[in-house]
């Protein structure tokens, strides 16, 4: 009776609105199937985008044409780049964001997306025809909607169990049922299933703490923003969030609650994020150490919520509450809410083809919390990798994927396909190989020729690259090619007390002295300053950028040049490992589960050797 | 452990808000108590504030220092003063709001208020000793809050009951968990409970509609606004309703489901609302009606979202789907979520008093839907009345009641516990023996004073009420005295084509021709005008009222204070009806079981007669 569709998005988080967008943008007729609208875009979690390696995540969604980074610009009340001391590699944007604003936004950016639909109800099943023919969903009132792909994204909500302490009871997040029906259904189609649990921290009112006791925190002077189109501004006023620590006292009041805590006591069976993990963790695992820090983050521009971010528990709330009060800027605090744990269900990614359609069912695709992972950033870049997956296919377009050298949403996927995850898995710049190729400030350069060859960055957006990439060229050839006169330089180089130039010198060459940086370069001669000043500040950002780190920057691509020729390397489908005894016998057992593609994908499989892929190679090529 | 409380409201919706703000303002330590801080004062039903009796509500609730009337002028989309043709007891502002901000400017409020705190979590239980000494409440995760005072606003929560057609799941509300305990602990505490029933339409996508067919209906071109305060301003831009209308080939569509109809096949014990009846409803008990008619009502400034008013419905989603797309402008539309009907328990209201205080259970009040009423207006009024009076109680302070000619909040409450109700109770003008009284423009001239004493309204609002009601005063006597020449008033009637005055005459009896309105008359002098100038627009149509329905002023006032002196006339407590023999057996019965505190209370119980009346008058005299 209803329309069909070509994507079914189960889910409206970071990862439904992401698909949803994605597979909309780029054309396909999108139903967006949500257990309550006007929660769409929930941030369930802290109120922030963004941070190490995740606001990477970010700046390479909005190069591919996703909404995160802008929906981010236009709710953001703070902005901070994380790691400027560091190398460039490690710089990382992050935001505070309005957490209603951010779900507003949200939903008003995929109300004007005239191919977006919406149906506020609970998928309870999907409609699959001959144990692997996907057809659409069913949902809890009996619905059926028909579509040629389905995205599930449903977060912490299948089989979602929330604990406080010794008590449980079913529910997807904090006042939200939970979702049933469709765990049980993968199971009997086949799929493998698992417990993953996360948690938050308790809500507190702002107007009962003292801020005086608490470390300013500030967001920068001249704060930058995530999206690359000029859709958005930077902000003009920020709010601050504050800084306090945990200490003995606070810690000896937790402890009388880990009897009746809910991990430690063994009633939570499903692993919890390692990296981020609760307050009673840090405690159990760091028991040497004297404190804790806690981030007391404001919800929005204008409510006096709170988030106590370090402070995830799931100890009884009395203790909860207790404890709190001895921490410095706490004495008085009140609770809107305890702390929780939520266990819920995921399905080992390893289930996943690269472009997070299932092995076993075709067009039905994964993404976000669903597939193991944690974090906003993660669940959105794969919302949208799905999105636009799902719509390739429909539309009988060639599969999307990123390599691991393209973009952090490539590490993410191939770790996850490859590697699986028995943790709640989160992203670091440690996860990445070619860290210097992947940074935040270069995303747009990396991907927005890919995005736009997809159809999912505006030309607008293509034409403002092509542009910063002609810019930086010949910004690079004119610091290359320009000599500093000694006679020009030495004087304003010992006025800044610096080392004078030995002789003339190329500009290129004395910008690779750490303590150079472009704008001291451009002083250095009236001439080569007039010049520079018809490049913009990103422009003189990432040309310093690529001359100062050229040598390790080409040390990294020539290494993923030679990952990408193993990557190229295609291996046939349905190719039978078994039948090459020269391999290991672990590595022929894990390739013929996981079933690589490429030798590139193969090497990245735990268990496989190097000698493996040579095997391999050597056979393929006969 | 946690803060003791003077005042615990249980549930955020209109009752609770206005419950909660009352109280905290007044000088209580309030807890709020609400399943889900991000749907606080969330519209259930259509976004609109307002309408016929109930516009005059939400003014009354102003006057008296509520803050629906602000929180509707802030958010609102539309604003139209209805029935403006009708005589102005008939004038009602009616608001339609944008959902979202509706909600989000009430949290401000209250969160800007310091004697409120928040606590998310359901309310499971009263802590109540000994079978009647109330302390406090208890939570679903085991939480105890203790209290001098609890009001109880469940809303639709308590055991809600949601249906679609042969469908039937339990919820609060669309997408949210229903409330379980409460009812089961009230019943075994002695208290006696029912089932209603309401329901909502089906929220459809505005970008789906075809607008050209359907009538628009703007707002008003000058409009006013609710508050009386000058802390909001009327409208500069509206966004537009607009109106169709079902038809014969809808209601056959409606008919098929009929069979499925959870309604009509009894699977729907709880009686819904007469006045505000389902489309298959209308369909059934007004056969010889060809159409109905549909507003359709758009949920904010920018979401697409559209309420369809007029067409609330549980039947089949497949046949709310196929009818709606019969409907001149639905052709196409697509649905959000489909209407439903929703089953919840209530408290008959005969077990409380006048203050909302229940009978059984001291310092225990009730507000809003459990008290079996329908309307987000009749719930805050109630809400308000319950948070006065929790306050008032818990400080020793004279309870606060409103009799039937001080507001319709009077008549509302003075129903509620002498007639009950086995519908849900909707407020109308034809349930007030004193609307000419009690009329929109007035309620600040009636109500202020009051909210002033109780403290509740602030200082400027009762120095404004001053200085309007010394000005009316004034401009009344200005136009009974000031004595209208024929030759400067007849140039000026002839050119208007009316009647010229036949002599000379007072200005106070040409404004009461009707076709002389009180601007008309300021032009019949020169000097009468000049005077006139240094009244404001509302003083002006407030006299204007005051002169034209003189006579029907002082009648209803004549016969209010006739009834008045039944009010003041006191039936001692714990007096024992049956004794009084000379009574009817019915109204003995009646009057036992209600235990009306004053003759007046005890002359609007239903079955008790005027002879009652006066042989327990004089029984009482002796």
């Amino acid at each position: 009776m209803y329309q069909d569709y070509d994507v079914i998005v189960v889910g409206g988080g970071h990862a439904g609105c992401e698909a949803a967008h994605a597979a909309a943008t780029l054309g396909s007729r999108v139903l967006l199937i949500t257990m309550n609208m006007n929660t769409i875009a929930q941030m369930s979690c802290n109120p922030a985008m963004g941070g190490v390696a995740k606001g990477q995540i970010i700046r390479e969604i909005d190069a591919l044409g996703g909404m995160s980074g802008i929906i981010t610009d236009k709710t953001m009340i703070q902005f901070r780049m994380l790691n400027r001391s560091k190398g460039p590699a490690m710089w990382s944007p992050r935001a505070q964001s309005d957490r209603m604003r951010f779900a507003e936004e949200w939903r008003l950016a995929l109300e004007q997306n005239l191919n977006v639909d919406f149906w506020q109800d609970m998928v309870t099943e999907l409609i699959v025809e001959g144990n692997d023919i996907l057809k659409g969903v069913r949902t809890s009132i009996g619905v059926e909607f028909y579509a040629k792909s389905v995205v599930l994204t449903n977060g912490t909500f299948l089989n979602g169990l929330i604990h406080i302490g010794e008590k449980q009871f079913g529910g997807g997040r904090a006042g939200e049922r939970s979702a049933k029906g469709i765990t049980e259904q993968l199971i009997e189609l086949g799929f493998e299933s698992g417990r993953m649990k996360t948690g938050t921290p308790p809500r507190v009112d702002g107007r009962s703490l003292n801020w005086e006791a608490m470390e300013e925190q500030k967001g920068d002077e001249n704060p930058e923003k995530f999206s690359f189109s000029d859709e958005t501004k930077p902000l003009e006023n920020q709010r601050s969030c504050h800084i306090t620590y945990t200490n003995d006292k606070v810690h000896d009041i937790l402890k009388t609650g880990f009897e009746k805590s809910p991990m430690f006591q063994g009633r939570i069976k499903g692993l919890g994020p390692r990296y981020c993990p609760s307050i009673e963790d840090k405690i159990n695992r760091f028991a040497e150490r004297e404190r804790h820090q806690i981030f007391v983050e404001p919800e929005g521009w204008n409510t006096v919520e709170i988030y106590v971010n370090g402070f995830s528990t799931s100890l009884p709330e009395d203790v909860q509450y207790k404890a709190m009060q001895l921490i410095p800027g706490f004495e008085n605090a009140k609770i809107f809410r305890p702390g929780y744990a939520i266990e819920y269900d995921f399905f080992p990614p390893t289930q996943l083809k690269a472009t997070l359609e299932t092995k076993k069912i075709e067009n039905l695709f994964f993404a976000g919390q669903i597939n193991g992972t944690t974090g906003y950033e993660e669940a959105a870049s794969q919302g949208m990798m799905a999105g636009i997956n799902a719509h390739n296919k429909v539309y009988e377009k060639e599969a999307f994927t990123l390599s691991r050298s393209d973009a952090y949403i490539g590490v993410l996927i191939d770790d996850l396909i490859n590697k699986g995850t028995n943790e709640p898995y989160r992203m670091f710049t440690s996860r990445a190989e070619y860290r210097i190729l992947l940074r935040q400030d270069n995303a747009d350069m990396r991907l927005t020729p890919m995005g736009y060859k997809l159809g999912l960055t505006s030309e607008d957006r293509y034409n403002q690259y092509q542009t910063k990439q002609a810019n930086i060229d010949s910004l690079t050839q004119l610091v290359n090619d320009f000599s500093l006169k000694t006679k020009d330089a030495n004087p304003i180089l010992e006025e800044k007390g610096l080392k004078p130039l030995a002789q003339g010198m190329k500009a290129a060459q004395v910008l690779k002295r750490p303590e150079i940086d472009i704008t001291t370069l451009s002083e250095l001669s009236p001439e080569l300053k007039e010049k520079m000043e018809s490049f913009n500040q990103k422009e003189l950002e990432e040309t310093e950028i690529l001359l100062k780190y050229e040598t390790y920057i080409e040390k990294e691509e020539k290494l993923a040049g030679k990952l990408n020729s193993l990557e190229t390397f295609k291996i046939p489908e349905l190719f039978d490992f078994k039948s090459v005894t020269a391999l290991s016998a672990e590595g022929r057992e894990k390739m013929n589960a996981i079933q690589p593609k490429t030798l590139g994908q193969a090497s990245r499989i735990s268990g496989v050797t190097p000698s493996d892929i040579s095997i391999l190679m050597v056979h393929l090529q006969k």
